[in-house]
């Protein structure tokens, strides 16, 4: 399948003069075979990232993609980790600094046993995102809940591992949507521990809600994603017996990686300094957060079945 | 199977004196043979639930129960309606305030989509509930989960109707606890609404969370069951256009029927006036609740598959 997606060039003309870019090329190959580029950053909506991808490959040049990796595990299992060149699926959640504290704190709580992730909102009729028509008849498995649910299953896997397998139920609240909206879900990682993934932006008037508390026999941490406040992490040790010492700790994330400047550095330091070793949104672990949304989408469609997680054989 | 729990009559003989009680009986059938009771309350652990409620069918004596309503749905399926007497099942959330006011604001949300319901606990180390054998060695099914659960069962079908079905993984996090002791489940109920029960006392340090939310596409309502402070409920109203109006309101659930009170006064009622219509804690309703918690523990056994919640044939 040839990449057809080029700008007609008044527009692109236009575009240049007000970002102040000096070329334009007529397809996406070119771009490509150009030797003065060093690496580039296709923003693509999804379902072309493959095709960049093996452009990419063929003409031996580093790429970063957009989030979530492609538009259906198909095609992300196709995009591999290559030996000689950067591929890059940036996503700004992947070098959240709440991760690390997190992991940390996770490493206080004695045996961890479940968790309870949340991400609710109402639906933002004002929003960007409604405008782009990709977004409106997505191509991408699941739309809205592949294209914001990564962002989730990033954080979630970042701070406990692999999702092993998951039952879920979703349902469309909203026409513009597109398809289902709204996903609520049990899942069991790899470590055996078990929990719940409910993500939505499409309810009446309700609170926003981003909170992932996760709960041992010696404490509890809970990460709570400020959408006007700083990111929040809340450790409360004691539990594990009568006498354990208990007393609870909070951290502030201050300076959060919430713009896409980390990833651009990170990608920067790998290209300079010929190191990819710093780049956590590899093709396994965006491949990783899709087949988990994939899987919620085909277990609601079943029932609420069990459906494992696909992994990269 | 004969019903033998007798007391050892010296100890029996005791209690009496402290309790001002007039009467001892050697064995249960005697109570129900004594036409001088008007009504069997029956403090008995809940395997021996059915056996007495054979009794009163026998000599056709009003009774109530302890919940949930027997210690498995097989016992629980020969607990049945009764023309002539009076069964009730006690628990005091069956008569909660706060399942009225919900009901009330549900029909303000526009469609209704989904819920969340968490009811988590630290581990309760000076709880007087382990302290009683039947508690340490359940015969109940999921022990904690089946004695407490059905609290909420009441609550959440109270409010949305019965569960259809249920995904599930349960964990056991205490010894002390006997088998299973936090439940991790995606929900579908008759009514097509999706969601959630999160239960479990079991965990280490963490705050403690009685909190019910329930969304649509025109606002939402959300149930704050407070520990030190009265049930609240918080209507919040809009969002099913980008022009709707958009309000919050609370409503403070004052003198919560939080203890025995109101069953006995309805059961007193239902007595004296010889009509059983306000009792809402009948056999058909309990054994729901037992259900629900029956089907989670079915699905956790069965690596989360769909359980339908079995209903009275």
């Amino acid at each position: 399948m040839p990449l057809n997606i080029a700008i007609p060039r008044p527009k692109a003309e236009e575009f240049t003069k007000l970002a102040g870019i000096s070329k334009i090329y007529d397809n996406l190959e070119e771009v490509f075979e150009d030797p003065q580029v060093d690496l580039v950053d296709a923003l693509l909506p999804v379902q072309y990232n493959l095709d960049a991808v093996n452009l990419a490959v063929k003409h031996r040049k580093d790429i970063c993609l957009e989030k979530p990796i492609a538009a259906n595990l198909g095609q992300a299992g196709q995009i591999r980790e290559d030996l000689d060149i950067l591929i890059s699926i940036n996503g700004n959640f992947v070098y959240f600094k709440a991760i690390d504290t997190l992991e940390t704190a996770i490493g206080k709580i004695g045996k961890v046993y479940s968790f309870t992730y949340r991400c609710i909102e109402p639906f933002p009729f004002s929003s960007e995102y409604h405008a782009t028509s990709w977004r409106q008849m997505p191509q991408h498995v699941g739309g809205y809940l592949s294209d914001g649910g990564v962002h989730q299953a990033t954080i979630l896997s970042g701070a406990l591992g692999q999702v092993k397998s998951i039952n879920a139920r979703n349902k469309q609240m909203r026409d513009l949507s597109g398809t289902d909206d709204i996903l609520y879900s049990v899942l069991e990682m790899h470590s055996g521990v078990i929990g719940m993934l409910t993500y939505g932006g499409a309810f009446g008037n309700t609170e926003k809600r981003h909170l992932f508390p996760i709960r041992g026999d010696n404490g509890s941490v809970g990460l709570e994603l400020g959408h006007d406040a700083p990111a929040k992490v809340t450790l409360r040790i004691g539990g594990a017996t009568a006498a354990a010492d208990k007393y609870t700790e909070e951290f502030i994330i201050d300076n959060e990686n919430d713009s896409p400047v980390k990833v651009l550095e990170i990608l920067g330091k790998a290209l300079t300094a010929g190191d990819k070793s710093k780049i956590i949104a590899t093709p396994e672990v965006a491949f990783h957060h899709l087949a988990v949304i994939d899987a919620a989408i085909e277990s609601s469609s079943r029932g609420g079945q069990t459906v494992e997680v696909k992994s990269l054989i």
